[in-house]
C-alpha cells in the first residue's frame, strides 16, 4: 500500500531512513508493494514542511545538505511545530525520530501519544515513550486499529523485539541477557587488548560510538532503558527506570580485566531481565564471563541478545547496536511490518 | 482464528508439536488468538483417523504411547492414505511431516502440492518438496490466497528462513554462511576435544545426533539440501541440489583439528550461498575460521547462521538445529505467522 509519511525529527536516523527510502523506492514497492509520500517534515534545527501532495525527498536532502532552513521549501505550508505537523497534516504514519528524556520521556512521548490519538500509525526509535509508558500507548494504538512498532530502541535495525515477538512467537521466554550497549562493549574490548580505560574512552569518542558527556553510556543508563524496554515488551513486566538496579563499567580497571582474562574470563555489560516467582526482575551490571559463554566472544561496539527459551533453549542474536544506516533500516523493518499486516 | 488441523505424517515432530498444541492450548488462545481442532492424523506406521468435529488429542497422544493403532480410534473414518486425508477432510491446515527424498521431493511433494492445490495452508519441516519446487509451490500458494511456510527445514525451531524475510525485510542479503548441521558440528567439537573422528561419530550416534548411517550428514548432504533452501528462498536463486559443490568432513584427521586449534583457527563444516556477477553461487564445505569469525565460537550440536547485508552488515543467530520439541515449535511458529497474517 502506499503510506503518507511524517518525519518528526530529521536528524541522523531520520535522515539515514530517508536515504534507505530514496534509493530502494523501486525496489520496495516491487518486492514488498511498498510505497510512499513524505508529505511533512518537522524538525527543531531544520525547519519544518508541509505539502498535502508531497515533498520532492532528493530536494529535501540537497537543501539539507546546504544548510538551507526546509521552511525555504516553495509553494509548502513551513513553519509547523511537531504537535501541528500530526494534527494538521494528511500523513498516515508517524516516524518520530526527535529526542527524548528517559525519566519523562518527552517531547517524543507528547509526539507519539499525539499521533496514535490521532489515528496514524507510529514507527519511532526513541526509547523514552517505550520506557515510560508502553502499555498506554500499545492499547491506544490498538483501540485506533492503529500499529505502534519501535524495533530501533534496542540493537538498532538487529532483529531484537521483532525477533522475540514475531519470530519466537509461541516460545515463552524466561531471561534475556544481552550486550545492548555499543560504547562500553568497545571500551571493554580495548582495555582487553591492553588500553587504560580512558584512552579506551577517548578513543571511543574519537571513533563517534561515545559522546562528549560518556555518562549516559558508561554509567549503564542507556542499558537501563533498554533493560526496562526489553522487560515491559517482550517479557511482559511493568517495571520503571529504578527498578532496573544499575552499575556502569567505571570501576572497572585494566587490571580487572588482565586477571579475568588469565583466568579465561571476559568482562562484559550485561543487561538482564528475568521471570521469577516475584515477576520481572531486572538489572545492568558487569559480569565475568567464561569464554565459552554465547556472549562473550561478541566484541568491539557489537551488541547481541540471548534469549532462555521454553521450546528452543538458548536462542542469540549478534549485531550491530547503532549507527545512522542501522538504526534508519530499523524503522523500514517496522513500516514494513505494518505493510505487511495491513496487505492481508 | 480457529484452525482445522491435519496431520500428514504422525512421527517425532508431529508429536513434538502435538504436544506443543495441547499444553499450550488455552494461553495461545488468549495470547495469540490462535484456536485450533485436530480433524485428521494419516501415518504410514501409526495407523490414519478422521473426525470432521475433530480428535480428541489426549487420547491420541495416550493410543500412541500404548502401541495402538489409530485405525480403532473409536467412531472415525479410519484407514485414509495421506492423499485422501488431504482431499477428503475438511482441514484448512496441513502439517506434512512425512518424509521426503531430497532428490526426488517425494512423497512429500506430493503432500503439499495437493493440500495447497486444494486450497489448505501447508506447514512443513521435509526440506525434499522446498529443494525440489519451492517456487511453484508458493507460485501455487499464491494463486489459491493461502500460505506455505517451512521454518523448520533449517536451523529447526530457531529463527532462520522468518527472520531473513521478516525481521530482516527491506535488506539485501548479499551472503548467508552457516552451520547448519549438528551432528558434524558435534563431530567436530569432540575432534577438538581429542577424540578420534570414528569415536565422535559414535559418539554422536550414541546421543541420537547422527543417524545408524551417517552418509547424509556427514557427507554434506543435509547441509548442501540447506544450502538449496537458503539459496532459492532468502537469496531468489533457482539452484538445485547439484549446483551446490559439496564436501564432508569424513577428510579431516585428528592432525588437521590439532593444528589448526595450534593456529588459532577451529574446522567448521560451513554452509554458503552468495550472490555474485553470475547469480548465485553456493557451496558446503570444511573451512578454517578464525577464533574470532562469529562462527568460530558454536560448539556442539549448536547451528547458525550468518547473514551479511547491506544495511546492517553482519548479523547472526545461534540456536538448537535439530530436535523433537525445537523442530516441532517450527511448525508452530509457523501457524502462528499465519494466524496474524489472516487476523487483520
Amino acid at each position: 500500500m502506499k503510506f503518507k509519511l511524517a518525519f518528526i525529527g530529521f536528524g541522523v536516523v531520520g535522515q539515514g531512513l530517508a536515504e534507505i527510502l530514496i534509493e530502494k523506492r523501486g525496489w520496495l514497492k516491487e518486492r514488498y508493494d511498498f510505497d510512499y509520500e513524505v508529505v511533512a517534515i518537522s524538525d527543531m534545527k531544520l525547519g519544518s514542511v508541509y505539502r498535502k501532495k508531497g515533498l520532492d525527498m532528493e530536494k529535501v536532502m540537497e537543501m539539507v545538505d546546504k544548510d538551507e532552513s526546509l521552511n525555504e521549501y516553495p509553494d509548502a505550508v513551513t513553519g509547523m511545530n511537531p504537535i501541528e505537523t500530526i494534527k494538521e497534516s494528511n500523513a498516515d504514519t508517524v516516524i518520530e525520530v526527535t529526542f527524548t528524556d528517559m525519566e519523562t520521556g518527552g517531547p517524543a512521548l507528547d509526539h507519539v501519544w499525539t499521533a496514535l490519538d490521532e489515528g496514524d500509525h507510529v514507527v519511532s526509535t526513541n526509547k523514552g515513550p517505550v520506557v515510560n509508558e508502553v502499555k498506554e500507548l500499545l492499547e491506544l494504538a490498538q483501540k485506533n486499529n492503529v500499529h505502534y512498532r519501535f524495533e530501533g530502541t534496542v540493537l538498532s535495525g538487529t532483529p531484537a523485539i521483532n525477533l522475540a515477538e514475531d519470530t519466537l512467537a509461541g516460545c515463552e521466554i524466561s531471561e534475556i541477557k544481552g550486550i545492548v550497549n555499543g560504547t562500553t562493549n568497545y571500551i571493554l574490548t580495548k582495555m582487553e587488548e591492553g588500553m587504560e580505560y580512558e584512552e579506551a574512552l577517548e578513543k571511543a569518542q574519537e571513533l563517534g560510538y561515545a559522546e562528549a558527556d560518556p555518562t549516559g553510556d558508561v554509567e549503564g543508563i542507556d542499558a537501563q532503558g533498554k533493560t526496562v524496554i526489553l522487560s515491559n515488551t517482550v517479557m511482559g513486566g511493568d517495571l520503571e527506570l529504578d527498578d532496573v538496579n544499575r552499575e556502569g563499567i567505571t570501576d572497572i580497571t585494566l587490571e580487572d580485566v588482565k586477571e579475568a582474562k588469565e583466568e579465561g574470563y571476559r568482562w562484559k555489560l550485561i543487561a538482564r531481565t528475568k521471570k521469577t516467582a516475584d515477576g520481572i526482575e531486572a538489572e545492568v551490571k558487569p559480569e565475568k564471563l567464561p569464554m565459552d559463554h554465547p556472549l562473550a566472544g561478541v566484541m568491539g561496539p557489537t551488541n547481541a541478545l540471548n534469549f532462555t527459551t521454553d521450546h528452543l533453549g538458548e536462542v542469540t542474536v549478534v549485531g550491530p547496536g547503532a549507527g545512522k544506516e542501522e538504526t534508519g533500516y530499523s524503522l523500514l523493518v517496522d513500516l514494513l511490518a505494518i505493510n505487511a499486516a495491513l496487505e492481508e
